[in-house]
């Protein structure tokens, strides 16, 4: 049981620079979760987070505190070792389909719970209810039993981990303090942490399509993540990787999930293929299972079965036609070039807009909808050739969607250096 | 009607160091009278203002914002000049009760809308409820009738007057963000402005016992307030003074209310004397009658005058008797020597733990309750004379408030050095 403090004295103690002692963050995170420290004096803290800090331990201690808000999983009773994967999100970013079903083929379970997207970055729910069928609520029962069984599970977040998370980051949302480098590592850790993996690889994307918009502050979140994790006994790593482009060729649910299959098939964009097998090498790393290589996996098909039984296991038929958009808009080159420039967040906008994500908690999205990208940055293309394909079902959200794509591109004459895809290790 | 802005959009502005835009000002305040932007995003705003400050023209508008909020009053059809007071509350600090009738019996005109206690430090209103019969409650008509006929008012603010005011500060109260200098000085001169004076005088306490604990920072709430209150075409001048120490004799209701009465008698402690008229000549100074001393008028009976027509006025009997505390506890100097110091906040903090002030708004008040100091620093005593006598209802409460006591008070062989009352003047 925490000591008694007072949510002004708290308030006044971060606001004035001073560091939170263990006490005060575990009355401060049970008190809000019970409704006894208001959303007006959490957000006045939040603020005075955001602007002044938290050292390490007063971070730790934060997401001890959320962990100890709601239940923990446990998957010790396993036959296989656990390894999860947390991306901070990105345009076109579909790694997860791919990437489970091939480290369940390599013999790790990954026990992957996801979200819906919100704004312009996808959800990866949402892309995978694009498949007819396919369902994200399990129960643990099914979730454990998936886990022995498939040796893969993406599922919705049950309501039980880490809940004074999930009510801070509504509130964050609110406030205009989403962006504090403690609260952002403390709500994504406190949440993997009781989800209780083994492992843990963290895909810390940099760019404009990214959340964090430059590389030091992308390290920053990365360092402290990867403190928060192995102090809590999580082998944990972190990739920082380019998010400055769209990843892959579609941002969009059902096109994602097309080119998911795709990269499982031997296929697909080269850098999708390129992520996917660098963060299952982490993956199995921290798993003990660097034995195993995950091309491998990809060339002989089990990854591709690990797929189709993961998508079966969960009601959807993997056979199945995916839903396609009424309508389409192409954009083309108005003459001969090289792409030099296709920026993320005016793709993701726009993959937004024409109906791929929501502007609002609990709205509905279109399967369908989302870009296709026909010229990548280094692809030549002719006058009048295709660029971009827009899909939406309802025609008149192009306009808005070809706005946000206005000045999202650029043509040159010779092809631009490329940027490496994985920026950095930290781990 | 102000342009639509998004709070969250607002709170990041402040919170990344940015100037508000007089739109966003005017759009946030209002919004916020309406319900419009939430509690949980203005106490994450205010956090932000009270890290990231305010500029004076942000202040201003800020305060215009403020005004808007609810109805004006005006003074202007009154056949003398109005002048008011205000002072950022004091251990013993009566001045108000012989200062507004002093003013008015120099032919300025005194609207004092006066708030109760919370806290260490009493309320005039407070105080005023010892007289039998008082009520502080006035229609806007009794209150111009008052002001025509005995040229002083001490009344309740009606709810009227900068409702956005009352809003903010009720939730500044619970959020850590009383503190900011923006926030203090748009909340009492938005009141004061928005009540119609025509010249305004700000008694600023600095030490222990007050809001600001060191000179600079009152003398930058002070300048801060001098400009608001000049830039509205009021008449603004702020005196810093001290409040290391208790005003006069007594800290309570009934016992303050004596010791005022004593100085409108002529007599009374000369601390209390020197600031009643070195505020009141301010404040004719500022109304443009400074011909007249008002040390004559306490000499010659006229502001007695006018404190028993303001008093019956309001329903009071200036001659009724005042309530006395059922209780006493003296407490005497264990040896001989002089007083050195007697802390203002300890005195305060006893006073208030005896009855005279509330823990919560809306508790009822020990009118007899609290402090009568028989030793001021600079004071001898021998061995066992008393120092103070403690006034309660309820013998249970001598023991806390002779905790806040302890170490409240030295003893020492030779007088301290006399401390100026008034440290300094802006305007």
């Amino acid at each position: 049981m925490a000591e008694a403090h007072d949510a002004v004295e708290v308030i006044i103690a971060k606001r004035d620079g001073r560091r939170l002692t263990d006490s005060q963050v575990d009355w401060v995170v049970d008190a809000y979760t019970r409704g006894v420290v208001a959303d007006e004096q959490m957000s006045a803290l939040a603020m005075a987070i955001l602007l002044n800090g938290m050292d390490r331990g007063e971070i730790a201690r934060w997401t001890a505190a959320m962990i100890a808000s709601g239940e923990r999983m446990d998957f010790s009773a396993l036959s296989r070792p656990t390894a999860d994967k947390h991306s901070t999100g990105g345009v076109g970013d579909k790694i997860t389909l791919p990437l489970a079903p091939l480290v369940a083929a390599c013999g790790v379970a990954v026990p992957q719970l996801s979200g819906r997207g919100l704004g312009h970055t996808g959800g990866t729910l949402d892309k995978l209810e694009a498949i007819p069928g396919w369902r994200a609520a399990l129960s643990k029962q099914e979730m454990l039993a998936q886990l022995e069984d498939v040796g893969a599970v993406i599922c919705a977040a049950g309501s039980g981990l880490a809940p004074a998370d999930k009510k801070l980051y509504a509130l964050r949302d609110v406030t205009g303090t989403v962006e504090a480098i403690p609260l952002i590592a403390s709500s994504i850790m406190s949440k993997k942490i009781a989800e209780g993996t083994g492992s843990l690889v963290l895909d810390v994307k940099v760019g404009t399509g990214a959340f964090m918009k430059d590389l030091d502050h992308a390290r920053q979140l990365a360092e402290t993540m990867v403190a928060l994790g192995t102090d809590a006994g999580v082998h944990t790593v972190a990739l920082l990787t380019d998010m400055s482009t769209p990843l892959g060729r579609t941002a969009g649910n059902a096109l994602e999930v097309r080119e998911s299959v795709e990269v499982l098939a031997g296929g697909g964009p080269g850098d999708v293929v390129e992520l996917t097998l660098a963060l299952a090498r982490e993956m199995l790393a921290g798993a003990g299972r660097d034995d195993v290589d995950p091309a491998d996996r990809l060339a002989d098909g089990s990854a591709m079965d690990a797929w189709r039984a993961m998508v079966s296991a969960q009601g959807g038929d993997p056979d199945a036609d995916l839903p396609t958009a009424r309508h389409t808009h192409v954009v083309t080159a108005p003459s001969e070039g090289v792409v030099t420039r296709l920026d993320a967040m005016a793709v993701g906008m726009a993959a937004w807009r024409l109906g791929a994500g929501r502007a609002a908690q609990g709205e509905p999205v279109q399967a369908g909808a989302g870009v296709e990208i026909h010229a990548r940055p280094g692809d030549r293309v002719a006058a009048g050739a295709p660029v971009l394909t827009l899909h939406t079902d309802e025609e008149d959200r192009f306009a808005r969607a070809l706005e946000s794509l206005e000045g999202g591109w650029d043509r040159g004459d010779t092809a631009p250096d490329g940027v490496p895809l994985v920026l950095d290790r930290i781990g």
